[in-house]
């Protein structure tokens, strides 16, 4: 049986503007399909900070400021940019697989992550999004919203929304069903459009889930046999950037939690990646977790770099 | 064996605001899961006209009048309503079909679909996007970007973009999967991203394609037993608005090529429909067309009301 890896792509595996991502996600690909190519049975996922800060900010920008188009809701935003980076995702990758004569299909499927409302991150929003603003014009917008602003490092005053854990992946039998079909699938975009429980089914909320939390997620939920973190370094280190910074070529878990608690992982930056790792490993009877940038992905699999974290 | 539906839902219902469409797709949802309780195979094919110029203005207005967001091609635009409708819709679908007690998966599949860079469409571009400049702006657009501008009605200068024939869905292997596993999906949102034959694979294309012929070619592609057209009337009519207008239950090809030739159906709104409806009918065995309204489907496909087109 085709081992199952779960990819979580990173800021750099995409872009900042369409010709940039377009240009970007064809090395992307090209790493993609490597590992099609060794036999895995690849999935997806990928973040869309800069993307859905894109487009909240062009609506937020025609609607307040030019008029004739309507508000566009956090979530609603989130699924655009699903839509958006899928779309050259699966074209890329469906390039490359036809070049290299492999037949498999490629489909991103539209995904909603469950979140709960009663997260303790729904009291302490962090995640800014949108465009800067004055004081009074953020004091006169969460009189008119209710919106959370808050200072931004002297620039102004910007939104920002909670980072909730995922609780469910609403589409999981979907992509379940595609990855046994022998589709290379993109879900979670952006961590996944955010919803909550409400009379019965769900509904969207305002909100960032992180992709490497909702990578894990889906790890779990497909029984992968790897979860693999693809960000801008080959390796994990402690003592990043001082003298004594040492290249981690694995982890135990017991290794992991001792090394967060010491401080060597940068919030929101390598700790969430960590975490995530943890959170995967833990729960999984024999799944590793893999740590490498996307250049070294092929090498990494094979033994040869990136930092593994296992039980 | 279920019978399988190519559901091609019009603007009626989806909506012009996020607030309007979340809204509007409730009542949609109800005829969707309607027909998946009396034992279809539902496959949802959906326009995207009003929501993808709304997508582009934004970004047209963020990026010319204000700044900060990158231009925003019109294939990535259509890429975003694939993901912003099929949320909204996939989202409802499942709540009617959980209140139900009904299992079937739900699933937005980003759905590219071929064109060919050759269609006479491409010499004469018709389809109205975006918004209007005086001749100066036009002028100046068209001198940068070879962009097709029309005098549109007095109101100014507006972009058009071709509307070519689809070729191919190039996630129809997807789809067919889905289907088969018993999920309602919903795909050819927009008539699909439009892309041509580019380096081996395809390329985004500025162009819009008819939603009901993107549903025709997906409901001959599936085998689909019938193509249901959704619309704002409960039947197609001959000498529309006129004093000897006629509903008719049914149509053979040949009348209804003969009402075309008499010049029965408006351009632009009741053709197409037709037109597809015959493309799909003249190339199966068995299939049958209908059109109805989303509030009679339910009635229609029990033979009650609606207009069929068969062989």
């Amino acid at each position: 049986m085709a081992k199952r890896l779960v990819i979580a792509l990173g800021g750099n595996a995409l872009g900042n503007t369409p010709k940039q991502q377009l240009d970007l996600v064809k090395k992307t690909a090209s790493t993609i399909v490597d590992l099609v190519e060794e036999g895995y049975e690849v999935v997806v996922g990928h973040g869309n900070g800069p993307q859905v800060g894109m487009v909240n900010l062009a609506f937020e920008n025609s609607h307040n400021k030019v008029g004739g188009t309507p508000e566009m809701p956090f979530p609603e935003c989130g699924a655009m940019t699903q839509g958006y980076i899928g779309y050259h995702l699966q074209q890329s990758i469906g390039k490359e697989l036809k070049k290299r004569g492999l037949n498999n299909p490629v489909a991103t499927v539209v995904t909603q992550v469950e979140v709960d409302r009663n997260d303790s991150a729904f009291e302490n929003p962090t995640k800014p999004i949108g465009s800067f603003y004055s004081k009074e014009e953020a004091d006169k917008i969460v009189a008119e919203t209710g919106y959370t602003f808050v200072e931004d490092a002297g620039r102004g005053y910007r939104r920002v929304v909670p980072s909730p854990k995922p609780v469910s992946i609403v589409e999981i039998e979907t992509v379940e069903n595609l990855v046994k079909a022998g589709c290379v699938v993109i879900t979670v975009g952006g961590g996944g459009i955010p919803v909550i429980k409400s009379d019965g089914w769900f509904e969207g909320v305002a909100a960032v889930i992180d992709k490497d939390r909702a990578s894990a997620k889906l790890a779990l939920d497909l029984k992968a046999d790897m979860l693999v973190i693809l960000t801008a370094v080959e390796k994990v280190a402690i003592n990043f950037n001082k003298p004594d910074q040492k290249e981690l070529d694995e982890m135990s878990l017991e290794e992991a939690r001792q090394y967060m608690a010491e401080g060597h992982f940068a919030k929101g930056s390598m700790l969430p990646k960590v975490e995530s790792c943890i959170e995967y490993v833990e729960n999984t009877e024999n799944g590793k977790a893999l740590i490498t940038s996307l250049e070294k992905a092929r090498d990494a699999l094979q033994g040869k770099t990136g930092t593994v974290i296992h039980r």
